[in-house]
């Protein structure tokens, strides 16, 4: 089933075309491949090199461990594969993913991922393709193309007809801008511990306030950041 | 090579084994797992249901949509893998992913992680067996699994003997608080833009010194956060 005759194409540059489709060709997201609601090509950035070495990095400018990857040879890729679609480069520099930005992502015809490696990305290209460095969190990975596999679970995920009804009216974490209340089903007693008595009562007011109040808590526990950023929005939403 | 004859174990519960190892067969992870630096096995929670329909998950206490991961099966499934490694609950109400997380859970003889799926896991096996709710970001994912194969990339990584001596000396992003500097390599000229003249000049000083400068600017635009923590440590530190 194709909704609205849509299909989300994605392609990642990648020195590493073997790591993909990756976990994608499992589960949900792999399905949704062979229905034909998303499709996933990959880019050797290595056949755009025009050396009889094929070479790719370069030692940085000005010094320093690691090599750079050469901004001639991305940038021919990259007008390889046309305009039309986002450009993201999976950077740890780059500007945190969000839920708002998978969404829009989601609603668009596809993207195209450049993932790095080496030291980095020789900072001309990125700006002559306005690359929109995108970082996953404040760790460090072996390369981009984990991060890419985790923008296209994040967005194949909530396009259109991938999740079975049965998901789509779920709460989620960030939605309203908090963490979830915990969850708890049978048995009513696991290891002497019990369900909180105000979840099996039938008193949805209660539970919704009693639900509320734990995200609240947990939220302000373990993310106080996400509590500062939901009173910035309220006061300049007026 | 296994260096100081320590070899890295780690253990996934999940729903979707198949999930495994996914892109981390391949490329610097899936060498240094032939060459024994590190090890992964999957446990399906499934098989660790009781009943004769194999049931892993049930409806939420005080209602809603999604389904629950239950306590008891989960439990035993926990037990089965038995003690001795941190045990992480891949969530989105966790504690977000850190380099110095990372760097801790690599020192240690391995890891323990659990994949959610359906709207959430019990709380009360989260408190019972002790699970470390870790979140790899602001974003949501289609379970637990892509947020697992990210911690374990990012530590692997790092396992003593598995990146070359050549990436050894690498300065990283976050590794003093701030984004890294931009980098720039050959040819001289990309598309009519020159790397910056200061980088060609051979003094290591000011390049040192334009580095920490482009590094705490770029810092500055995409994350005032990272400055606030910094702040806020050196305060602390004294």
């Amino acid at each position: 089933m194709i909704v609205d005759g849509r299909s989300f194409r994605a392609t990642v540059l990648t020195l590493y075309p073997e790591m993909f489709p990756g976990h994608l060709g499992t589960s949900l997201s792999g399905r949704a491949m062979e229905r034909g609601q998303w499709s996933l090509d990959t880019v050797q950035i290595r056949d755009f090199a025009t050396d009889r070495h094929r070479t790719v990095d370069d030692t940085p400018a000005g010094g320093g461990a690691g090599m750079v990857l050469k901004p001639d040879v991305l940038a021919r890729a990259i007008d390889h594969v046309g305009e039309g679609r986002p450009r993201l480069l999976m950077s740890p520099r780059g500007k945190p993913l969000t839920q708002a930005r998978v969404r829009e992502l989601a609603a668009g015809d596809g993207v195209v991922i450049v993932c790095g490696r080496f030291e980095g990305v020789d900072q001309r290209v990125i700006e002559a393709r306005s690359l929109e460095e995108v970082s996953i969190g404040d760790y460090i990975l072996s390369g981009g193309e984990p991060a890419a596999l985790i923008v296209l679970d994040a967005v194949v995920r909530i396009l259109p007809g991938v999740m079975g009804n049965d998901l789509s009216g779920l709460h989620e974490s960030f939605e309203d801008g908090l963490l979830e209340h915990p969850h708890y089903t049978r048995p009513q007693v696991f290891e002497g511990r019990e369900i909180p008595a105000v979840l099996t009562s039938g008193n949805h007011g209660a539970i919704d306030k009693w639900r509320k109040a734990e995200a609240l808590k947990l939220t302000a526990e373990r993310r106080p950041d996400l509590l500062a950023k939901m009173a910035t929005k309220s006061t300049s939403q007026g």
